[in-house]
């Protein structure tokens, strides 16, 4: 991801300028502002406005005057109550804004999280660079053969050459059709809505995304989950390093609560509480078909995360 | 609308602690910031915390690396070009956070804005205060002859006399009999979820709300508007003037566009132009029904807006 | 509840009447079509209109140009799958439209949902009727001790009897006077919208409520659960009764994964692996607050749910 | 668009199947379900669901125990009235499902209406067809030079037929690596999920689409609209015959009040009012900007939508 000399001094003059104000403000979430956390080849985030703090959160759930904070050790009492009892509107009260570039593909799945407000570089209006996502040798994988929209092994050389090879030669041919087709010199140049559309999915956005907290956490525990594409998890990663600062107590209880708990059904407390009480419970006694049985013991069994 | 002095120092003490802040500053927000605007007879509206202001609504437009601020002029007519064409994702990126002390009935009109964060005093864990809006003299007024669910001429002398009296004492023994049936010396004390059903919807809750300002506008134009029914329209009207200062280029925008704007409908439309060629167009052949006439004629007839 | 005549004869005329279309039936939700399920003294749940059936959530999961429905097994398990995992785009091709009546301080609390569509009886434009809600002698419980927002042991027969006089009596003359403010032979009449403000929370409103599937659940995992007032608690149970035969498959993997299901955070997670082990784990080595070991143990300990 | 005879076998079944039931019935609706609309080259939309008709807006408005309705003259008064003041509730209380097949930059712009519900054909999951949408012909048009995000003249014959070229060559060539890449047979077979990205967004994708009617009509209103881009706007055109069908007189009422309504600034209808009084004026002395006043003259100008 290279910025241009002009966008560094843009930031570099935003982070530069320093104001007062009355507001809470979180020393952790003022380290990042408007820098540029690198993601994939070209991507970025960029924290670029938040609103509220930890005290924020413990104001609203008391509905103060004043800032609302007790003390320290009180106010993460109560917000790691709030968040065991799934107290949503609290953490609705910090918002955070970032500017976020990002492959067309990941941009798709991002988008359906709807709570969230939206602001994308337009490719009507505007002209698209040309930076294209390819993945890194590593990361390029067949298709799992258990989870059937995952990855699994690595491809092997001969085969990763090709298909890089592939990605790149493509991506490259679209752009300079693409170039080719809107330039005006000489010729009328294609409307830009419609020359866009040859170009692939790898090809990077951009937009403004500015969501609560609350939401925000919803979206963290779906997309930095093993179970997301690598490509956005990646992303998601990046802002939870980000929130983690903004937000610490608000980030512990929910890196406890629901980053790294465990959601059991009815039929799986009743076989971890029949193995609390000794007795030995099979796939063919738990009552669950096979796949829960699997993801169950993943969790709880001898190999599980325990090991 | 008494605070009590522990109130007033939480407030005070707020608005004494300055902070420094890489984020967008809006000095008019910074003025409003954590003061008392009294509404009704015991309510309040105060301005917690915001985010963005006119430059950020630029800023999300132009996806800008800086603050994509280019100059007062040009943000000036951009934020206008978007309020014109209804480009609704730009404001969305400034937020809006607001301490409100307001009647139960007030909240429960208020509340079905649905797109904004909501935590409320909660009447389940604690005890209410003994604060219920009775209305001024003037602004008794009987029920309206011509719109069905607005209000008329104000109520004669004895009459007004005779429903103050009602809503005064009827609230006062409400009051008496919730403090009866929580109190816990010499009884086991009602549950308060259960103690406050008695109570008159005229009773004061607050509440922390949080909105984007497309959402808030939104808001305004419904309840800043004429048909709105008055203990909510003085709400929205003490937002107007915090708005006003927060966002001025986008509040001109907003006053210019909606608040002060028409809609018509193609009907409407058809007869403004046979007008503007000279024709006389009157209910018969206007085609429009006996109440769109009317309401038409209140914004374009002689005796319109235009006197 | 006690339905007029009209109203009787209006619902009975609704479920006579029947016509033939191309759509996805479900029927157990015909069983239910406008049929009234009394709630509380006065209130009910009718069942108005529905969208789609368990084959719709298969449907959509699979964007099938058919029904989708592969056979009755294999939906099941889709649908079972979908739930476990925290697919909740298909359960939101599913809607339900009922018409509940219910007190005011209830539908203060149902609204928070946002999640919904909602048109509600207006009281500026209509006239309410004289009915509230009165607790049952047996429902009239004290402060809880523990849960600081809940109820203890049911009141002695003094205090209830004196609580339940002082309901019925206020309530009695609060809609004395509401009718008395806004009757118009011999005086102006006040307006509905301010004469309704003087009436308490126990007062029966009415509305119309929609809702998708995924979000329905949310409503009711958070009010058919034993932390909810039971005035709201009790509407969630009937809506419940209702969803079973709408969606069986949908509702027995929403009680197995939701309703019976527990959450357990990372620290709750690692006490319990321990246990499986064999190791004794206290409050003290489980590095748990007191409170939230108190709930864990509830649900974990020798006298927890698997006693 | 060329349906598999397994698919039109599926949409032929349920088209015949029939049912009965007591829910609102619209014939209009009925005689669309399930039925293909093609649109664009590849493109359809399909009604798939409903619920709810004109009647069930007035009842819902309402709140009433039986259908609702009192004649079809009044009820189509009280959906005009109702639209004409922005009650936006009623219409919520119906709702439509689609079956839209569109191509992926259409799918961009879609999605940006939040108030939906959405199931896309996974990509990780499944293997995209070989369909790519290729304008026709005619529509071939040069970047606007007065409207910056529009288009201008058709391309000439010589540029229209290199464009058409790249546009097809590059797509065939993506989806035969797309294929190739994918296979297992002598090789290992690159993730789904990785190998689409480098597919172009005029690949086709397909989605479930579930809107109540109050946003279906937003979501009409901009993008049925002329300054909407021609690929998503023949989508709302075909969902437009549908809805005329479903709900005629929202639909005439949203027509007249909404899609052929006309919004005019506080400045624009100070203008309006000058011009009525007999003033003559200009761009000078309107107090508009040059882009505001070109716009309000294409409407109520000489050479306007009168002519």
């Amino acid at each position: 991801m290279a910025l241009s000399p002009d966008q560094e001094a843009e930031i570099a003059e935003n982070r530069a300028a320093v104001r007062t104000t009355r507001r809470a403000v979180s020393e952790g979430a003022e380290a990042h502002l408007y820098a540029v956390h690198p993601v994939l080849d070209h991507g970025f985030v960029r924290l670029v406005d938040y609103m509220g703090d930890d005290a924020a959160i413990c104001q609203a759930a008391r509905v103060s005057y004043g800032r609302g904070t007790k003390s320290v050790q009180n106010d993460e009492a109560l917000v790691r109550y709030l968040m065991r009892h799934w107290h949503s509107t609290p953490f609705e009260m910090c918002e955070a804004k970032f500017h976020v570039k990002l492959p067309v593909f990941v941009a798709r799945q991002w988008i359906r999280h709807r709570t969230a407000n939206v602001n994308e570089y337009s490719a009507r209006y505007s002209i698209l660079d040309r930076e294209f996502y390819v993945p890194a040798r590593d990361d390029l994988a067949a298709q799992s053969s258990i989870n059937n929209q995952g990855r699994g092994a690595a491809l092997e050389e001969g085969e990763a050459a090709r298909v890089l090879g592939w990605l790149k030669d493509d991506a490259a041919r679209a752009y300079d059709h693409y170039e080719a087709m809107i330039r005006q010199d000489g010729q009328q140049g294609l409307a830009r809505e419609l020359a866009r559309i040859a170009l692939p999915t790898s090809i990077y956005t951009q937009w403004y995304w500015k969501i609560d907290l609350h939401n925000l956490f919803h979206f963290l525990r779906l997309r930095a989950d093993a179970h997301a594409q690598y490509e956005i998890r990646v992303y998601a990663e990046a802002i939870c390093r980000i929130v983690a600062d903004w937000v610490p107590a608000a980030w512990a209880a929910f890196a406890d609560y629901r980053l790294g708990g465990v959601t059991v059904s009815a039929r799986g407390a009743d076989v971890l509480r029949r193995r609390l009480r000794g007795e030995v419970v099979t796939e063919e006694t738990s009552g669950m078909s096979k796949g829960e049985w699997r993801e169950f013991e993943a969790v709880w069994g001898q190999n599980g995360k325990t090991a």
